[in-house]
């Protein structure tokens, strides 16, 4: 490319800053975008500058939402004494695709990380702690990463509410759903030896 | 995902369809643009709106640029005897990071494929015939891809252009530059083969 296309390799720039992106792959976006259909980028732009102004982080619990307090906080039918605890909106998006919980969220957005810089003030803990006091929750699922960072900031949290009277649990570690042993790494399967559970071979 | 998420919602499908993305890696962009600091968003708006403005596809060749003609076929430092035929921008750029090439460009805009129903008017070819007749060419490299309709499209031209005073070649093919034998599809061996050099050993 040369001088005339700076606009170009600006938003190519930009693109490749995306996770999971590199400047081979925003390169074909950008031509994607601007060779195709010219309706194409202009659907993307309109559809960025709409989430830009309808999507907003729930005040309560972080989750990203068209309304405040969000679809899920706001919901009568969701069990207001679980709590889950996540690092990230892409976490409790999972747990929803997944449908296995129906109590409500709250996302820390990050974890304690001292190679980052990431202290208790960069996550949204205070929050927590106010909500952990409401009276209202029964307990606390800290659903935070199998990764030293995550189990770092489970154990913060987990310190800081052990005088409230709250069950305070974190999700089961083992081997996933299809998982062959051969492929597992030592953490996992140290886990899934430690927490195995009796087999109740009468009941199938 | 739930009801009142439809901006979020129309906004990943957008952006799972761009090319080598899908729903997951779209999610992920969706949230590292709108949970991220607002001015992310802000410059990847204003980047697109401002290239969709500038950048357009030149009239004389088919490149993507801010003026038109393009900074490629402006420059009065390029060779205009040589023309190298690519299939898309993509291959034009990638000719020009290789810097292996000091002629002019004309970009198809796609092959000829029975599959994909694209025929010969919805390529940019009559405006490379044109340009075969201007009196000022005297070479055409043929440099679609070494795919079946790659070469089809190259054959289609060079039936067309047979008849005009022009020296018509193609790129070399043979095994890539650190590429290894074991790894090559018998396609490429076939053509490296076929295509093989003597060895000039008394210059080494």
């Amino acid at each position: 490319m040369a001088e005339g296309l700076a606009p170009l390799e600006s938003l190519i720039r930009s693109i490749a800053r995306l996770p999971g992106l590199g400047p081979r792959s925003a390169r074909r976006i950008a031509l994607h975008l601007l060779a195709g259909p010219s309706d194409r980028l202009d659907t993307l732009i309109a559809q960025l500058d709409r989430a830009r102004g309808a999507i907003r982080p729930c005040t309560v619990c972080g989750n990203l939402s068209a309304s405040d307090p969000c679809h899920i906080c706001s919901d009568t039918k969701r069990d207001p004494k679980r709590l889950c605890v996540v690092e990230h909106v892409s976490d409790l998006w999972a747990m929803e695709r997944a449908r296995v919980f129906d109590g409500c969220y709250h996302v820390l957005g990050g974890v304690l990380s001292a190679m980052d810089g990431t202290g208790p003030d960069d996550l949204n803990l205070a929050g927590l702690f106010v909500r952990a006091q409401n009276g209202v929750l029964d307990e606390i699922i800290l659903a935070t990463n199998l990764t030293v960072e995550g189990q770092t900031t489970a154990g913060y949290i987990a310190r800081h509410l052990a005088a409230q009277n709250l069950r305070l649990t974190r999700l089961a570690h083992g081997v996933p759903a299809g998982g062959e042993l051969d492929f597992m790494d030592a953490g996992t399967l140290g886990a899934a030896m430690q927490s195995r559970t009796d087999l109740d071979y009468h009941a199938e």
